[in-house]
């Protein structure tokens, strides 16, 4: 499991400390835009399934790395694998998303849900992340990751996706402590969660705030960011004598930026409906920054795909702190020859942001 | 068709000139919430007819103004009459939203589109227009309305709604050019469209940007504010001896509210993710705002939701300029009774953050 890391970069990154050029990785990476992956899945079943196999996981996790020149891997899996273990029902309907079976309207729903063990009911993740550990043999280091806690219980109270938020965004305005007490638990959850994928070897964790940008300001403060606090309060931040840095991403939360650095993370995802040289000049360079290419640029030809990798990392500008990413996950349809675009511009592009004195490292 | 106007306090809020309350509608406020207008829509047959018919879009028009104290009338109609009106072969599935058989996606496409004529095709939504100021009776103004050009262009792109805009950003970023044409038509025809409007008897036109808020900051600018600046440019500001005010409404433009003041517009609306204050603060009292309740708070009970209208009554604060509104669309799920709970915390709170001297009027 502790073969020495090879190549460090972005967890130099996500610290803010010199790197000869700008890491990149992308959200979704390993997924349904690689024929490689659809093949797995097809030999897995179905998604789920995927997800619960650490052998298969760790495949379609290693499998962008070995098509593209990646700084980093992240666990394959799920954010509702934590509801899931909570015993709420959950599947993928094919073209539809997910499902869940038994949702969480009521304080008896609440009452009765467990936090899961992660070497317990949640083992097959901790067991991905220990295969992905050992196959990565230091190559590149392996990001875990977890919903925001407002985000997974969105999903645990309206039972699956939605657009207008109904149950939840009437438990929020009609009994806020009940939706307080969930929160609460999802959060203690989500800790012991992160906790065991940090000791079963991820070397970075993220969390995903997917509908944090659905609510208003205040709001935000009080149902989402103060559970993610809470969260980057309680992760551990050392492992294998490294910190682990704490990334967290809302997306539509550009206007928050500045909250959201300030409960100690370490970087912010951030999303393309913010231009980086505001974000930065918004956290005044107290976390790294995570983002943010559009993931719809994709779906353009490779010159063009070129120049607004070039405008992404102009934006940024001068010095290190930036990790290059996608705004959002990529998209199913891009064409892996249009990700290759991007991770290869990254390279050539990104060295002259970075200290001469930097370029013989790494 | 000009009876005199009895209640001008949307108008006069939209100029920031004083009022002794705050103006109140809701957009989408004739809809699906509502019984009688599922029962008008039963009768037309389809959505697309029932704009198609100006004594029934007149009919459900004026609905929500019989039923509660609302400021203003909205027209019936949709954002998609001008593609339909150049034959892109626009449809409405139940429960599947707008399809477009004919998708606008080569230079060929683009050069087939016509100009359509106001008193021409788009003539039952004039008559529309027409009918309602008659029956209105000078109770309250009639706001016309259009998409923005990158909204409208959106859904003629892509051939209905789209998560990814997969065609629409392929064209941003592979053949810029190509877009910019596309959006110049559809600009000369909602411009040629709103004066149609305005001439027929809109007294307020608002400009519905949906999607804007799915582009990075620089491309909003070029592809989307860009064209509302010309449509502001474009349409006539005074008719019947009194101003006509533009508003400008971008769904997850909070962060851009500054360049769109700086249209010359006289009102943006704002959506539920950017607090009234800081709004303010960012237009710097140029333009009045329009907003911007959560329109889940509708979801909560009658109590909670009037918790809610303060909330929003006291971010905008003191002074004139400021015309309650839902942030988005009323949902259609929800209840008739929590509108109304909404519209009279509106009439019984708002009184306080207008000048003494004022209340005797209107």
């Amino acid at each position: 499991m502790s073969a020495p890391l090879q190549n460090d970069l972005l967890l130099r990154a996500l610290l803010r400390q010199p790197t000869p050029r700008t890491p990149v990785w992308m959200m979704r990476q390993a997924g349904r835009y690689l024929p490689e992956y659809r093949a797995t899945r097809a030999k897995a079943g179905s998604f789920l399934q995927l997800c619960m196999n650490p052998e298969l996981a760790c495949e379609v996790t290693l499998q962008p790395l070995d098509r593209y020149r990646l700084d980093a891997a992240i666990l394959f899996s799920d954010i509702l694998t934590v509801p899931h273990a909570m015993n709420v029902g959950l599947s993928f309907e094919t073209g539809e998303g997910p499902k869940i079976a038994r949702p969480v309207r009521t304080s008896a729903d609440i009452d009765r849900l467990p936090i899961p063990d992660p070497e317990g009911e949640l083992r097959y993740v901790m067991d991905a992340v220990r295969t992905i550990r050992r196959e990565l043999k230091g190559r590149v280091p392996l990001i875990g990751f977890a919903g925001s806690p407002w985000t997974v219980g969105t999903y645990m109270v309206e039972g699956g996706g939605s657009r207008n938020f109904e149950h939840i965004k009437g438990m929020l305005y009609g009994a806020p402590q009940e939706l307080h007490r969930l929160l609460d638990i999802i959060t203690r959850a989500t800790i012991a969660y992160l906790n065991g994928q940090i000791a079963a070897g991820a070397q970075a964790v993220m969390v995903f705030d997917t509908w944090g940008g659905a609510l208003t300001p205040r709001d935000y403060r009080e149902f989402s960011l103060r559970y993610m606090q809470r969260i980057v309060d309680g992760v551990t931040r050392e492992a294998d004598g490294r910190r682990v840095p704490v990334i967290l991403y809302t997306k539509g939360g550009g206007d928050w930026l500045d909250h959201m650095a300030a409960t100690g993370c370490d970087a912010l995802g951030v999303d393309w409906m913010t231009d980086l040289a505001d974000a930065r000049r918004k956290v005044q360079d107290k976390v790294a920054l995570q983002g943010n290419l559009d993931p719809s640029v994709l779906y353009a030809p490779p010159a063009r795909i070129r120049e607004q990798v070039g405008k992404v990392l102009a934006s940024y500008g001068q010095g290190p702190g930036h990790v290059f990413n996608l705004g959002h996950g990529i998209h199913p349809e891009v064409k892996p020859e249009h990700a290759l675009a991007m991770i290869e511009a990254v390279h050539e592009l990104s060295p002259q942001y970075h200290e001469e004195r930097d370029r013989g490292r790494g």
